[in-house]
């Protein structure tokens, strides 16, 4: 693939939002490339000058569609969805339905992953003196939070299925997979969650899950 | 308007989600009855059980079309602009456009407004004795950076018009102008962003923005 007409996704492997962009670019099919943006090393590659030209959120992912730029994960992953229609919808069709997957996607992408962000963390550290044990437990609870509400919402309507709405891949499990990947990381306990515990076992054998996951990244360190 | 037939939103005149609803809204013609639900009063009312059965998430705002429940702002707004498509659209039709307007949105949904939330700003206090002076720089911080990037991304894109994205109103001015409010409660110099604060200007002065302001719903305490 050429570099100009291409996809080309600025991530890092272990970041939750370059995760959850990975998952949408393989459930669709589309090819990419991958270019690692070091979060830590170098003072954190994100705040380079010529990365704060593509994102001056300083922040990743960054799409590259040719020569179009889109932010924001949630908003990218909207973008291929309608930019690349011919293949596997991330959307379902109905206004009631997509309402649903949106809900259920910004629990974690508005509610649970903003607080749990390495730049907060970082704030949590530098400026109030918060210890290791008690960052964690500030992630963890944050995820519970969002979990419970997650479940809740899952086991009590029909309309889950295989995955979070039906029985095909949508914005949700896009954004719920890389969230149970992170609160495994944080050592939460996922047995009050035992529908998204299945989905998440089902996504996972899936390849476009597989090949998303933080360990199968260009940029991962050795195991 | 029939409780059945209608629209129903439960919210709280100070809050930002509920404001970015009520704009869009108002912005697309619809009327609505407002639910006031108390955010500290009786130990919170999104606790409360009749209030859970609505969101499990204990937040607000809900949404209620008829027997449809809808949560989460974002996904509400998006909702409406779906479901009553013959009314002002909110999100533009190019997918490059519509991407960009979420990119916006989404720097305050996501970036910005979800750490200074009343249940965050609690745990500060409650869990780490964080003192008031420092939880408002926290709130301050976060609200720069976001606006920070915002600016950037206004000033330096020639679709930047009256509104975010040319002259008419969308998504990101329904979650930029709530959050200008929240930036003025918390003193923050505004100087270093002037195309926010023109957009702000110019939309305040609409009946759609003016009407869902904060101070304007039933709920507000007198003056």
């Amino acid at each position: 693939m050429s570099a100009e007409g291409g996809l080309r996704l600025y991530g890092y492997w272990r970041s939750s939002a370059a995760y959850r962009v990975r998952i949408a670019l393989n459930l669709k099919g589309l090819p990419y490339e991958t270019v690692p943006v070091h979060l830590v090393n170098n003072g954190g590659e994100q705040h380079a000058e010529a990365y704060r030209r593509l994102n001056p959120q300083e922040l990743i992912p960054v799409l590259q569609d040719g020569g179009r730029i889109v932010r924001q994960s949630m908003a990218i992953v909207e973008y291929l969805d309608e930019a690349y229609e011919g293949h596997c919808k991330l959307l379902p069709t109905p206004a009631r339905d997509r309402a649903r997957v949106r809900a259920l996607a910004q629990i974690v992408a508005c509610d649970v992953h903003p607080l749990n962000n390495l730049r907060v963390l970082q704030y949590l550290e530098r400026e109030f003196n918060v210890p290791p044990v008690e960052r964690e437990r500030w992630s963890r609870h944050w995820i519970v939070e969002g979990f419970r509400a997650f479940e809740e919402l899952l086991a009590e309507n029909p309309s889950t299925g295989q995955f979070c709405e039906g029985d095909d891949p949508s914005l949700a499990d896009v954004c719920l997979i890389p969230q149970v990947y992170n609160a495994r990381r944080w050592d939460v306990d996922l047995s009050p969650f035992p529908t998204i515990q299945r989905i998440d076992e089902h996504c996972r054998k899936l390849p476009a899950f597989a090949d998303a996951r933080p360990e199968a990244q260009p940029d991962a360190p050795p195991v």
